[in-house]
This record gives C-alpha cells, structure tokens and sequence, in this order.
C-alpha cells in the first residue's frame, strides 16, 4: 500500500472512492468534492495495486493552538478490511503532529450503520468526548471523538 | 432595545464591539471580522438608545437538516448584565426556527474567566453535550452546548 498526498489530477478518483465507499448520500459527495477542489484541506490517498482506494482530508482548527479535524474518512467497498483506514489515520496523525498538531477531533455518525465506522475510531485510539441528539437528522446523533497524539 | 440585522455598514461598530466585549484576543476579533466580512452567516445587533453594543451570529451547519450553529456572541463591556446577550439569544432561536432549525448548538472554553459565559448558556435553554480537554491550548477546553428549538 501507498500512501501519499492527493493533488488536482485525482478529482474523478476522489469522486469514484466517494461513490465506492457506499457510505455517502449525494449531498455528502458534493460536499467533500467541494472541499477537494478549495484545496484548502490536506488530502492523503492510499493506493492498492497502483489504484487509489480511499483518502483522508483534514485541517487545522482556527482558534486552536494545536487542535486538527479529520472531516472525511473515505476506503472503496472493494478495498475494505484490508487496513486502508488505518493506513490512513496513521498517516493523518503523523502529518497533523509533524505541523505541531496534539490531538485529532472526528465527528461522525451515531446511526447504526456507523457502528463500524465508530468501532474503528475507538481502535485507532480515539475516545468519545460527546453527543449531540437528531444533529443530522432526527434519529442520527452527531458523535464527537477525539484522539491524542503523541 | 432594537435588535436588527447588520449591514456592511455597521462593520466598524462591528469591530468596536469586540473589542470593547474584552472576551476576544487579536486572532479571534480577526476571524470574526472576517466572518462578518464574507456575509455568509445572519448577523443582528442589539442598539441600546441608538448605538450597537451586541451582536450574534449564526448559520445553518452543511449536511444537518435543522441544525444551526451560533458561532460569536458578543456584547460591549459597558452593556453588559442588562439582557441584551438574552434578547440576541432569543432573536438567533427565533431566526433559526423561522428557517426550519430545530436546535442551535454552540461551542465555547471550559476556562474559568468563561463562567459567566457558560452560565449564561445554560440559563437561556441550552445543555452541555460534549467537552474536549485542551481543544484550544493547553488548559483551555471546548465545551459543546445544544438548545433544542420549540
């Protein structure tokens, strides 16, 4: 597996990992092309066999001396439980405190389809730090996690 | 008290707020600035006999269905504990449920000079759900607070 970082030429992979990931309605994969295209964020793929099958995305958060935020987390269905997610976190974590960064916060789903995304967080170090009731929708809670970095 | 909208014109009464409000370092009344600046989010100020000295700001948070954020609230130093912080709480509810919003979240510091502010929060209807230790420095963490729009 290859890790590296994503540049403009990867847009229509970005956009078939969205799509692939089969996690993501049609307004959530406007949202993260959006942020692809500000390139604003920094973006990390990993590629399997030559081919990207998942990436991350995060930034720094404004008002924080050391606080980042990884706001997609994305692996194509053909490529999970293969360790690309976790390939991935390392990859951001290590990024993020190389600029200074000491923690990672993630927002994700409380829905049960998410159970698996949330176990993952949990393994990979993170703790949940909070809850918000109906955020997205009534019925999908907004869970917050956040994991140290050292 | 006259709560209405900001304009652009209003911006250097803007500026003069936070920096009378004496919450605010220089990076925080930047961003603010720049928040007032890019007309993206609803503005209101409170005019007490003619002249601003408070004012909220808030928009709908990307991928929720009714989930809205307030992200400053600021009231001159010399207008404080006379209601006005309640009646721009009341006015951003107001705003956000006339756009469909069923709850209003808000983020501020665990630090102890922020009490006040905490309090203040909770009297007007909100509930802590959520904190992350050190968010913004060492010693300064972000509590997560939710209202529910009725």
């Amino acid at each position: 597996m290859l890790i590296r970082p994503l540049e403009a030429s990867d847009r229509k992979a970005v956009q078939a990992m969205l799509a692939g990931c089969g996690a993501f309605s049609e307004e959530e994969v406007t949202v993260a092309l959006e942020i692809f295209d500000s390139g604003e964020m920094a973006h990390f793929g990993a590629e399997v066999e030559g081919i990207l099958c998942g990436y991350v995305c995060l930034e720094p958060v404004a008002l924080t001396r050391s606080t980042w935020h990884v706001y997609w987390l994305c692996v194509d269905a053909s490529c999970q439980r293969r360790g690309v997610a976790t390939a991935l976190m390392r990859q951001a974590a290590e990024f993020a405190r190389s600029k200074g960064g000491e923690r990672l916060v993630v927002e994700t789903s409380g829905r049960l389809d998410y159970e698996r995304a949330r176990r993952f967080y949990e393994r990979v170090g993170f703790r949940q730090v909070g809850r918000i009731a109906d955020y997205y929708k009534p019925g999908d809670d907004c869970v917050y996690y956040c994991k140290l970095l050292d």
